[in-house]
């Protein structure tokens, strides 16, 4: 074991992958370690998470029970995550590292960290307290799919937003007429090695996200910008694992850093079909201490999500011609993530 | 439920798929399932049974044991198997059908029938006593991987065979002098609806599959007539799930039939990577009563197995650029299959 996954003895075939959350995410890292003969053991809060229906071991424990998660940890050869709030500190032998967990739980230190690199994001500021101006008010933490964010205009609206959010600590978010939206997902060894898939371009609806297209409206040049801005961010994190960058597309063809997402994304699950190696297994590979697996991408490819009650078009869906997935989700509720389809067709280019 | 999976109600998103058999091709069955949001329970002797590790649920026990096999049945709202030599009535809610089992189970019998529906198949007949002849003895029952087969030649070589084979009942085929072999792995579904992948080119060593290769060198008619004879015989049966019929292609092109495999196949295994739905989610979905999915093949592809020792060499198997399968067995012994390694290319027709 090895608290920062750098150097380390590669986990076997056989080995005990630990992943913090139960959702689709821990779920699709379940299916993809089994797939290299690892074993995983989940842990999340809730009693039916979907991950524990494809794992070796689950335990149902809080993210705040330090025995539970010290007695997890314990039998783990690495542990790792499927969303970025867990408490940084919840294990020692994680991967990728609490110091990442640290910035990226916070959106004020995580732009800060950004423009720090030279990278480019919106206008944004520390609000505490009513202050003038207008943009989205977001709290720093906790906030994912639109929660915990406002449109907000003047000194009033804000006050009103903050009330909402019950004062907690925000920043204000300048408006970006961006073009269009796009992401990098992207790897990174232990070892430094480093691997990209090629950037989607993703629609977003009610702030969740709809639909990702592969290849992009990029250009080649800003494909290899994306690129370059992952792996800055990665090499200055000393990240190990899969980590998104979301990104605004200005008009102008300016890229802007939007957000750090320290794990596999929605915005790559069109890598399950259309890749060799998908995030979801390089995630595993680089917290393993594996060699990274082959990112490029053999087919083009629209991955759709399925959102709350179109799931229950279950039938209709499998019979559509792409690749289904559903993610074994008891529970149907307005704006939940139940599944997506991927649809292939011939690389263009 | 129902018995044969004719028009039955197709099992939804959640349910329950029992499996027969926790080796690596219930595994993959199971991984196929979870991908659909199907849950599955793994029934299997073995306590360490490689399909245990990707379950919902799981029971160790014999599979002469009528009791926990009916209470195992009970909780599924279908039951199917990985291997061939399960009980043909194990349980009640079993597909593929019992029927298909009582004649694939023996291979008297299903030469016979595979010669009644006019298909070609190398010389055989019954032998339960020393006879004179030459060619490969083989016992009717239970063989695979070469087991239980010896080449003999005249009456005392046979006689030798048959006192190794304790005078199980067998036959005697002649031999084929091939040009290659190929196989055809085809699915079924409860509505008669058929979907057949492109033939793959097939090498053994030592009796145990190394590679499979598609495209073949079959001709594309050679190919329509061999996916025609897995329609003839999938048809012939009233047969639900992917069904494998390998064959044998003489230098003058004929295809005879070597044998029926009720149940997905080593030779198809390319089909996870190189096709949007493999052989497992399509054998899957016959057995739920769903639509079956697109066959088509997205890549050139060849898989090459893992097999005994080889699986010590992971790490260098990891970097080589293809998918990698480990199928979790936690004993190397030396001829079994420990996992699989895919290469795509791209498609060239």
């Amino acid at each position: 074991m090895n608290a920062t996954g750098r150097h380390q003895v590669p986990v076997p075939p056989g080995g005990m992958i630990g992943i913090l959350g139960g959702g689709q995410l821990g779920r699709m890292l379940a299916l993809a370690a089994a797939r290299l003969g690892l074993k995983t053991h989940i842990y999340s809060p809730e009693k039916d998470a979907p991950a524990f229906q494809v794992c070796d071991a689950h335990t149902v424990g809080r993210f705040d029970d330090a025995d539970a998660l010290a007695r997890f940890a314990a039998g783990c050869d690495v542990v790792t995550f499927e969303f970025e709030n867990v408490p940084a500190d919840a294990v020692a032998n994680m991967v990728p590292n609490a110091g990442t967990l640290r910035i990226t739980q916070d959106r004020f230190e995580e732009k800060s960290f950004v423009t720090s690199l030279g990278l480019g994001t919106a206008p944004f500021r520390k609000v505490d307290a009513p202050v003038e101006g207008s943009g989205i008010l977001k709290t720093r933490r906790m906030g994912y799919d639109g929660k915990g964010q406002a449109r907000v205009s003047g000194r009033r609206e804000i006050a009103e937003a903050l009330e909402r959010f019950r004062n907690a600590p925000s920043i204000l978010e300048g408006y970006i007429d961006f073009a269009f939206e796009a992401s990098v997902i992207a790897v990174r060894g232990g070892d430094g090695s480093f691997a990209v898939y090629d950037p989607p371009e993703n629609a977003h609806e009610n702030h969740i996200l709809r639909r990702s297209t592969v290849p992009s409206r990029l250009t080649p040049a800003q494909c290899d910008e994306a690129k370059a801005i992952a792996k800055k961010i990665a090499d200055a994190l000393d990240y190990v694992g899969v980590l998104a960058v979301e990104l605004f597309v200005l008009k102008d063809g300016a890229l802007l850093v939007n957000e750090i997402a320290p794990r596999v994304h929605n915005s790559g699950h069109w890598t399950i079909d259309a890749c060799l190696v998908s995030q979801f297994e390089n995630h595993i590979r680089a917290v393993a201490g594996w060699k990274l697996g082959d990112p490029s991408r053999h087919s083009d490819a629209v991955m759709e999500n399925i959102i709350g009650e179109e799931a229950r078009d279950w039938q209709r869906l499998a019979a559509r011609g792409g690749a289904l997935h559903l993610y074994g989700k008891s529970e149907i509720r307005p704006g939940r993530k139940m599944g997506h389809v991927t649809f292939l067709s011939r690389k263009k280019s």
